[in-house]
């Protein structure tokens, strides 16, 4: 059986990085993970990036980056699918090392924010969702997760602090990994006191958009080099679905249909059920998509995923620790890097070098990213191989 | 042997569809390609899109196309090279579908020019070069189209309408195209009036960015519906290399050396020699990028592509048929949905039902799209199967 291995993984610090160019930033991480592996050499480049043309002006990422990594003429590539191009762009990967037509790929998702500012940043992110029909209505990607919180709220009779629990478990995270953006635990009463950013959603339910770069390099498990040293971590399963993109087409908001599907066909490939799983990285942009996430996965029953979070059933000591490493919340959300950043910290979950943030004998990782409203879901399935 | 065919193909006319929105005129490729196919029900869908994020302020395509055109639910996801970018995602869809793990891929190519006019045209095509040292000195990509055409004038002592024979063979055949762009043939008094453009870079050395989108269907061989009656047409290879992405940064730029490694590797792949191919779709954005590429390729020696194409070597009833329907010049250049068109046009000579542009007892097309100055190099060798 041929397994796809997650042979080297590499991230920067995510945060405002004002001073370094999108290329530095992600040289930096794919110089870590290159190492990591052992000095495997990439044949081919799959690049996770959501909004480089409008932010940074620059699309043709592919070939930007393989020269400017030292890697020129290596086949190389954008995958874009909004929020899920990490993850877009890790399937992508999977698919080329999987299908033997490449022996070694890198991966690698990579986003500057601080390319602009203020409105320069709404309109980059507003191409994300259905331009002709939402975004020229104004509906932000803010808008949306705010009007989906208050009809959770409503239909399931929420109380006001009830999403408290995603917010306060990602800091309790984040303050354990170096590389997150925000690396301070926060009170209760803080979130209670969290200024407004979109009815209902305030400071601690969104998360920060930030300048990130994260890779994975990707082998067969014939291929690795003999100095190969860490625990062998495969990916098991890999999955994509998708919804409607603008969000006033669905007829049941609150379901995140493809976010259900992409869990359910990935654990169907491979081969275990729910309960397998050992820690989850979901995409929590809004405190709300991490409980409609936990629902459409299976996690929690509909109107149930806030609950789980406020009961303490996502933290590292639960049975279902969620957002291990910060989420989206704390460590930040680099854009179309965040899909890698996921994967890059499964892998060191499996392997066992988590840090303050390890998940205790983790041997089943399922990682998603969305694109918009779980208009995109990708999950992948990373699992720790018997030494 | 899994061979991966292409089982469906589909396009609209390439113009100005001022009156057409983007996720419309890839609905009426998909919907031509799916009927083409006998019914084929795609699991997969790979958008190739070069600036729709900036020219249609619409990221985020996979999904919107997915869910417009009535697959809802599919994977999805958008693949980006610049220029390449339509033959980048049939790359995608053929890995996919080679490795197995999707039964049957959509590919559409799409871009819709006509949303931005003059100035938002120029800063959406900058965003392929390298911003932040060639576009952010106002290097456009014609400008540098015409650095290399001055230095190959240069260099190989080439006279003022030395290039006339690329435009001529395109228009010739785009008159016989009922999608092209043009329709008109074109004589040597024509080109030898025409405007510059960009010194040494006249009207007819450029071709025109056009509104587009253009669909295949992959499958494997075994999965094809019994109603299928098409003549088999399969993808024999697929190959990527990568250049620098600045122009300023190449050794010898007139070498196009992404372009050569490209189509060394498919032919290798293919197991043939260059002898075999009986056309060759190539990248023709400007009539210098012509004749580098079939010097680059091995079709003409350095300093001999312009000499091939003004005796007559790439004429429809020469050994060598370029730009068969019209080529980028002719057919015009619908931007990531031009390495799709390329695919389909070569699908049809090998049909054999290419008309008027008909390419007599083709057996293997060459198709070759280039993102810039062949920064992106991406080529299959599509081949008839026996019967």
């Amino acid at each position: 059986m041929t397994e796809v291995i997650i042979a080297g993984i590499g991230q920067t610090e995510v945060g405002e990085h004002w001073g370094i160019a999108l290329r530095d930033l992600a040289y930096a991480a794919i110089k870590e993970a290159v190492t990591d592996s052992g000095g495997l050499k990439p044949q081919a480049l799959f690049v996770g990036n959501m909004l480089a043309p409008n932010l940074s002006n620059q699309a043709h990422l592919g070939v930007l980056l393989a020269d400017h990594c030292g890697m020129r003429g290596i086949e190389a590539v954008t995958v874009e699918a909004a929020g899920a191009s990490g993850g877009a762009a890790l399937r992508q990967g999977y698919m080329a090392v999987k299908s033997g037509l490449v022996d070694v790929a890198l991966v690698v998702g990579v986003e500057k924010f601080t390319d602009q500012v203020g409105a320069g940043v709404d309109s980059a992110v507003a191409t994300t969702s259905d331009s002709d029909f939402e975004a020229v209505q104004g509906l932000t990607a803010t808008g949306q997760a705010a009007l989906l919180m208050r009809r959770y709220m409503h239909e399931y009779n929420v109380p006001t602090d009830g999403f408290a629990g995603f917010p306060l478990i990602a800091h309790a995270n984040g303050a354990g990994n170096p590389n997150a953006m925000f690396r301070k635990a926060i009170k209760r009463e803080a979130y209670l006191k969290a200024e407004m950013v979109s009815d209902p959603i305030n400071m601690f339910d969104a998360a920060p958009n930030a300048d990130g770069a994260a890779a994975v390099i990707l082998t067969r498990n014939g291929l690795l080099p003999k100095e190969f040293s860490h625990p062998l971590v495969k990916i098991a399963a890999s999955a994509v679905s998708t919804d409607t993109l603008a969000l006033h087409d669905r007829h049941a908001p609150l379901g995140f249909w493809a976010a259900r599907e992409s869990v359910e066909a990935a654990c169907h490939k491979a081969g275990i059920g729910l309960e397998k799983i050992d820690f989850f990285e979901y995409h929590d942009s809004y405190s709300i998509y991490a409980a409609l996430s936990l629902e459409a996965a299976g996690f929690a029953k509909p109107g149930q995923g806030w609950l789980y979070a406020d009961s303490g059933s996502i933290s590292l000591k639960s049975s279902l620790p969620c957002a291990t490493m910060g989420g989206l919340k704390a460590r930040g959300f680099p854009g179309g890097a965040t899909g890698v950043y996921q994967a890059v910290e499964a892998a060191m979950q499996l392997r066992g070098v988590a840090g303050l943030c390890q998940v205790a004998g983790a041997r089943f990782g399922l990682i998603q990213a969305l694109g918009g409203p779980a208009s995109t879901a990708v999950v992948h399935i990373l699992e720790k191989m018997d030494a």
